[in-house]
């Protein structure tokens, strides 16, 4: 079991596989800088795709040796997004990276519906491992960044994501937290009835491989001291490995406090595509920059 | 001006004077204890009303001297809310206090029409002031118990309580961050139209005494880094002292997050009521307990 992001990032590389990157518009000081990490750990063979003048001249700047990487010209942003999306579509590459093009350009290449990245039918969404120093394992967060309002269905998909992605941090049967202010269901609470049928979805199957409750709040779902406390019965027990919360209103703002406040470190990726995706915020720290592509290597490893 | 929550205690006790309290159902170990020390601190003079065998008791077990407290009988639950709040009402007392009845009876008794608290019209609501390690100041943070969904009309009244009790913090002008996901406006996400109108109703001084933004994600409102990063344009500057949320599905998990990761205390008061009222979760630790009663006594103070 994978209890931090050092962990993580040791697992990717002890693997002994170079991840080939297709990155992007890859010619920012942050893009770059993330990924001379991730080669220098041994395990991304990075394909930069953008304006090579720049790239060399950034790369300098940097003072970061490009030798490992492979350097593809080409002139247009959103150009550089549909030439990435080809690369892992036909195989060349196993990763897609975003780098300094605006996320909606990039997206919309993700999303083409011929040629792009997307499951049929898959809904997109984003996972976050989180790391906390007062917390005694990684959290898995979701929805951090894509989905304003999930519905049922989309709420369904997230815990699908999250639950797959703990499978690979080697947690058999995670522990899935549905986030609420309270943990009575209630029709003026709507998200806290999604989170029952859920329950239901679960307990009959529906759900595989995992330990589901909610509505709980996060002192339920993170503090074994709490049921106790309430005198409230939960398989939870205070030790939930994720936490699915009900709007991205909830969750951005959840996540960003522990970043700022809690010492928080992350490793990302958007879900839902058939190859894992690496779409940072500039926010994150250098370190979270570098997890977030070692989660996209594991999720793109076979088993 | 006001920095720390043990600074808000010095502060109530420097003031010489001694805060009635009128306790409904005062009579378990978390109430008691949290009084205790609030009368040793030498502000705080409750009356405690419920059984009086009971109080005795859970006193002694405690080791608690409650010679300085007056004991009223009352053998009703719901009747010692009534009782309480009758004696806030005819001045026997300055401070309400719930004890260990459910808070759907204390608060009947509460927002009872012809016989509560409430000021006529006006909203209930709740605001905490958070102390982070990682932040230089207070944090000024609501709605984290009382409102779902607040509309326009109420989340101007939950910044307007926010503001005053910043006010009483000695902050002539706080900062004001509408928290959302994005700093975009959008009708994509309802609550930023309502920032929107907001930050016109401050600008054109419906909102008076503060210098409000929103919609912002928490980097913006709190990590001065933030702003330069992605070249917006706020005069919040990251230092923030009131953050405002959209919604109870929002706020609570972000400072129960914080309490649990961050290292938080909080004092927290309902709002909306002529005369300060504690209402206190049975989570918050033994600190927070004693500052939200701290918290009344600054706000039932005199200027």
């Amino acid at each position: 079991m994978i209890k931090t992001l050092d962990e993580l990032a040791v697992k990717v590389a002890d693997s002994g596989r170079k991840y080939r990157i297709a990155v992007a518009w890859g010619q920012d000081p942050n893009t770059l800088g993330a990924l001379d990490r991730a080669v220098k750990a041994g395990f991304a063979e990075p394909f930069l795709i953008g304006n090579r003048n720049r790239i060399e001249e950034e790369s300098d700047n940097l003072g970061i040796d490009i030798g490992s990487c492979t350097v593809i010209e080409e002139k247009d942003e959103a150009g550089s997004a549909v030439k990435a999306v080809e690369m892992v579509r036909d195989g060349s590459a196993d990763i897609l990276m975003k780098g300094a093009l605006g996320t909606d350009k990039f997206l919309k290449a993700v999303l083409d519906k011929s040629a792009g990245l997307m499951k049929p039918g898959a809904v997109m969404s984003y996972v976050c491992a989180v790391q906390l120093p007062e917390y005694h394992k990684l959290l898995f967060v979701t929805d951090t960044a894509v989905l304003p309002f999930p519905d049922l269905d989309q709420k369904v998909a997230m815990a699908n994501y999250a639950i797959e992605m703990a499978h690979r941090f080697g947690i058999v049967r995670p522990k899935v937290a549905l986030i609420s202010a309270t943990e009575k269901v209630s029709g003026r609470f709507p998200n806290t009835v999604d989170y029952a049928t859920m329950c239901k979805m679960a307990e009959k199957g529906q759900i595989k491989d995992c330990i589901m409750d909610g509505p709980v709040d996060i002192f339920l779902a993170c503090d074994p001291a709490s049921a106790p406390l309430k005198g409230v019965d939960t398989p939870l027990r205070g030790d939930a490995d994720i936490l699915l919360f009900p709007t991205l209103e909830s969750c951005n703002p959840f996540y960003k406090g522990l970043m700022l406040f809690g010492k928080g470190e992350l490793a990302g990726m958007l879900t839902g595509t058939t190859h894992p995706v690496v779409l940072m915020s500039r926010s994150e720290s250098e370190n979270s920059k570098f997890y977030c592509i070692a989660l996209s290597c594991l999720m793109a490893g076979g088993d």
